[in-house]
């Protein structure tokens, strides 16, 4: 037995728990304090629509809570939901895609989780793009994984291409290679072509090409195509989140290689039983709740309308390609070359919130600022108002 | 770029995605497959409440709805929930407990993945009891962490005990220890004492003390402790799943050591972003919703009488104490030394769904079976009469 007289031992986190925060939770602490004060600040630093989810989801959900059996489904979701996904795939992209190897997971956060688990043993390296979406390096990290961050400019639009893997394998093997498109934090979009070419050079490289489709149905310019049309053994994230603005549902889906399915499935079996399953129901009927969706989507393109008219004028003329999602990436070093002063000076002076570059991009981030246009048009207007009359002082 | 008329390499799942699959799934299968033929099954494999969420929490779920502004929330969950479950520890247990160092989860799932990412490193073992829950092994194994199974027994009530930790201690460096009381296969509960000795020894010897609460608010015998009362450097995981009945919208809390608070935080914004906001709010209200909740613990409480009383006599008379949670765990090695072919037959041939030993315990489990009495009294009469038929040809 122990000695409780002696030195007890300190307790501490552990070292894989040294994730660095996200600067945008400080933004919208610091913005929140602002609203305390009676300051009306326009949100652009949210990756979060203000919409409600479809009335279709809604609906269903209500019955759901009205029927009273919510429980534990199975760990890869509602068969019925699986099915309406696949016929979802044949009307979206014109692919066939059984209704196994598509599985529910509790927002795409899981899905990021489960298919790292699944693909990647520890110490394996993973390729991402900078910037990038800072949570796949904090779940990498947390696994044990390594992720390689890959500088992407304007020369590849933005983008990952086979020589720039290529040129990762050169320096240690690579295990897999992740690819938004359309991408956080930069709005931008792969080409058909430079997807195919890319999930076609993972695949004959015995890479994991993990897709994360997320944004998908909000694109304003190009084609969205996914990865599955290219190689079966792509892994795609995707999520109601988005489009579907259903963020606090939390509910997703992937759609799996073959062999990753059971190896998938017993993983979630034991880190998350199953989805939840209100959220799985709505999902479905949120999945023919495309007319409002279609609506919502119009007021983002009518707000990357204005603001692509707007900001040029203000000074903010660097600008990546807009293609999807609600983001608008900005070089913002002219103003300041730091943008983290920049974006609590525009908060604090302009009453507009945006989420410094920092986050997503570790060596150039600084040079940086996202703004999302999820809000509505008057914020939009209004924003480009306030931001014109700061940046005159 | 790569040569593709060279053998392609194959993409296999990772090493650590081998994680055994449930037998419960299995049954569970089988189960419905029989009802697809007609049959008439009575579920005693489940781990889930039949009754759904109380109506307190069904009205603050469609209040939600129909305000419409589901969204992320912080990745503790929102403050007012987490304020609501400070009162709880004042009015369950008399502790008083700061909201900071309560922090909301996607189930008690999300609980166990993050205590173990913020509290240990690789390599780190971990104490757990044998039988116990399988998911702690295979989260641990998952996440690169060594499950350390003691195998307990009836000389100390089916509980760890310092002993049995410094025995450990002895092979190894011990990092953690994981305890459920009331327990899962067991039903069987620590004494106040005996649960304040074994948190003391950890927190003298630097060792983390996970407390499983989850069965808190499901006993029949003796009194129920949170290991809080005795050290505020416990981990302590908790769900609406069980006592709430609210499997299906997987929320959960923990509470955390304050040097754990931030590490777990910056953890779940990457992992999990924040829990589903309607089951946040439904699971508020469940709280204040103990009336009826009390009427299904009643019911849980005359199962456990009906089968206590009747299952001795038709031979399952080796049973470990019955003090809470709603499982009956039985050496079963009289009728078969394998509950595997025992569960099956017993599905087969008496209709009735029961899990075998195998799930919770790699080396004595084929001598036992789990009974769940969390059905309806008539469905557990009913297990009674087919059963005594069953055993009599």
């Amino acid at each position: 037995m122990s000695d409780r007289n002696r030195q007890r031992p300190a307790f501490q986190a552990s070292g894989r728990s040294a994730v660095a925060p996200f600067l945008a939770m400080d933004v919208l602490s610091q913005a929140a304090a602002l609203e305390a004060q009676g300051r009306r600040i326009i949100h652009m630093e949210v990756g979060q629509p203000a919409a409600p989810a479809p009335s279709t989801a809604l609906a269903a959900a209500r019955a759901a809570l009205d029927h009273g059996r919510l429980g534990y489904t199975e760990a890869k979701g509602r068969a019925d939901v699986r099915q309406r996904l696949a016929r979802h795939y044949l009307d979206a992209y014109g692919v066939e895609v059984h209704p196994d190897r598509i599985m529910l997971t509790t927002g795409s956060s899981a899905g990021f989780n489960l298919a790292f688990l699944a693909a990647f043993d520890p110490g394996d390296r993973i390729v991402l793009t900078s910037p990038g979406y800072p949570a796949y390096r904090n779940i990498l990290k947390a696994l044990g994984l390594v992720p390689v961050e890959v500088d992407v400019g304007e020369d590849t639009r933005w983008s990952l291409t086979p020589d720039l893997i290529a040129k990762a394998q050169a320096e240690g093997p690579v295990k897999g290679v992740l690819v938004a498109s359309p991408a956080n934090p930069t709005g931008t979009m792969m080409t058909p072509d430079a997807l195919a070419d890319l999930v076609r050079y993972c695949e004959d490289e015995g890479i994991w090409f993990i897709s994360d489709e997320i944004y998908h149905g909000l694109v304003y310019e190009g084609r969205q195509e996914t990865a599955l049309t290219t190689s079966s053994q792509a892994i795609i994230i995707n999520s109601f989140s988005k489009y579907y603005c259903m963020t606090g549902w939390r509910i997703g889906w992937m759609v799996l290689p073959e062999v990753l399915v059971r190896p998938v499935e017993r993983i979630a079996q034991s880190l998350y039983i199953s989805p939840p399953d209100v959220s799985q129901i709505a999902a479905a009927a949120a999945l023919d709740g495309t007319a409002e969706l279609e609506k919502v989507k119009a007021g983002y393109a009518e707000n990357r309308r204005l603001l692509l008219e707007g900001l040029p004028g203000l000074g903010f003329d660097k600008l990546l390609p807009v293609d999807g999602a609600f983001y608008i990436y900005a070089d913002t070093s002219a103003f300041d070359a730091d943008s983290l002063a920049f974006t609590k000076a525009m908060l604090a002076e302009a009453g507009v919130a945006a989420t410094p570059g920092a986050d997503f991009d570790l060596t150039r981030g600084a040079s940086y600022t996202r703004f999302s246009f999820a809000g509505s048009n008057e914020d939009m207007q209004q924003a480009l108002v306030q931001l014109g009359d700061w940046l005159k002082r």
